[in-house]
């Protein structure tokens, strides 16, 4: 049985209740992290609660608790449960009133839950077939860059790309591909590796983010600007990353193969880099 | 002490609580409806429930009890809180899982839960005064007909509309407006009555179509059309619908007065002949 926290309370994850009045249900008036853990050590842990405090602040929640104690917490949860590998997540609401308004009261207190989730992910078939995605119009709200739980136009995507036998989403909007449902999107031309720049509309990725910078310190260009599915198609490679993930070749895009069809070396490469990286700076 | 209806059992409000892994909670994964109570009976019920199906169609997640059972526990729990004058509300969520996936398992059960607001709404200040409303960026996502609880820009809307002194956000995308963060949006011109047309922009409010048919039974005109702020501050008037608000004068935009800057009398005519039908159908 996994324990969890909540508000406090360390309890297993099944008797993690919150009130159906919290905002978190209500309104989705939240955010979260995940984060991975590798040999029973957090990944990248500075960068997902810089993200978290940035996205708490961004729709004026406090945190209940200073982000030295929230990885604390995360520690203490890994240990816990004893998880070598997977996730941990993090969502943080801006809590429960005694009734449904749009509007706060000012006494309300935040949420905040965190759970383990065992997932393997360094040794996955996927690594080695690669992922194939599909295109789906992007339908989420205008403030991506905040990691907010206002999820349904994703799990909305992820479930068109499953119909179609595929294993995540590229969400397009004007004709440029934003992101994935759950991961950023890169593909690898002659250019160098192309990604959508920082805006109101995508997410930063931690695991992109690292991962760029690796590539530039192996000598690679990183490009930031928008790319259409047409680019990514006659592209070399294409490739994702997420905390889950870390970095997935996408070998096929509705069905149609991406260079050979096969995983690239320098998504491989990147994806080798990354685990270093993340090894050597887990805590 | 309030009582609430949480999946298939009765229990106080305080008690009705969900797992943190209820998709509502971690995705936004569900829908909702609000319907008005006057002299303890439900307001235009067929409609609300008609609105629930749909959204719940929209993505797919399966009603636990028939329309006419939802029904009757409403009224139920309009009996058991000896409700006279408020809201009902209600939320269907996809569930909860054994853990976070964006895809759900196939044995995933629904959750349900309702609950009153004792609230009155008929003989309130700001029916004689009017409201202000502040115009705000529209930033929700683009499936606005589902009325899902993806609802954190609404609050946002509504939160900046607050600190500006003004009682409701009107949405402003492209040049026009949308609709309110929690109403629907009206103005009256030479035209006539104009309010924005159906489509995935806007959620087709149950309040604001037995008003307009009402408008025009009585011999008034309405014209379903986009329009903009400058357009409403020349009105002649301007006002919401919802069945919280039933519908109410907007007197000022941004702080400038629309016409004398005090209640029209077609909104009051309006609201009048909404009364008399919500007390003549409810049930």
């Amino acid at each position: 049985m996994s324990v969890a926290y909540l508000n406090g309370r360390f309890l297993p994850l099944e008797q993690a209740h919150v009130s159906v009045l919290d905002r978190g249900f209500l309104f989705a008036d939240g955010i979260y992290e995940v984060a991975a853990v590798i040999d029973g050590h957090l990944v990248d842990s500075a960068a997902h609660l810089a993200r978290l405090e940035r996205s708490a602040g961004e729709i004026d929640i406090p945190l209940p608790i200073p982000p030295a104690e929230i990885e604390a917490v995360q520690k203490n949860l890994v240990a816990r449960n004893g998880l070598g590998e997977g996730l941990v997540y993090l969502q943080l609401t801006r809590g429960a009133d005694g009734t449904r308004d749009f509007q706060p009261s000012a006494a309300i207190q935040p949420t905040l839950v965190m759970f383990v989730q065992d997932k393997p992910f360094l040794d996955v078939p996927a690594v080695r077939t690669g992922i194939s995605v599909a295109t789906t119009p992007d339908l989420r709200w205008k403030r991506r860059d905040i990691k907010s739980v206002m999820l349904l136009a994703q799990a909305m995507a992820k479930q068109a790309a499953k119909v179609s036998g595929a294993q995540e989403a590229w969400m397009i909007e004007d004709g440029f591909v934003t992101e994935g449902a759950s991961s950023t999107a890169f593909i690898l031309t002659d250019e160098g590796i192309i990604t959508r720049p920082y805006s109101h509309a995508v997410l930063a990725g931690c695991t992109g983010a690292a991962l760029t910078a690796l590539a530039e310190e192996s000598g690679l260009k990183v490009i930031r600007r928008p790319f259409t599915v047409i680019e990514a198609l006659a592209a070399r490679e294409a490739f994702i990353t997420s905390a889950s993930t870390l970095c997935q070749s996408v070998v096929r895009i509705d069905g149609q193969a991406i260079g050979s069809g096969l995983p690239g070396p320098v998504a491989m490469r990147l994806r080798e880099l990354y685990i270093d990286f993340a090894r050597r700076t887990a805590s």
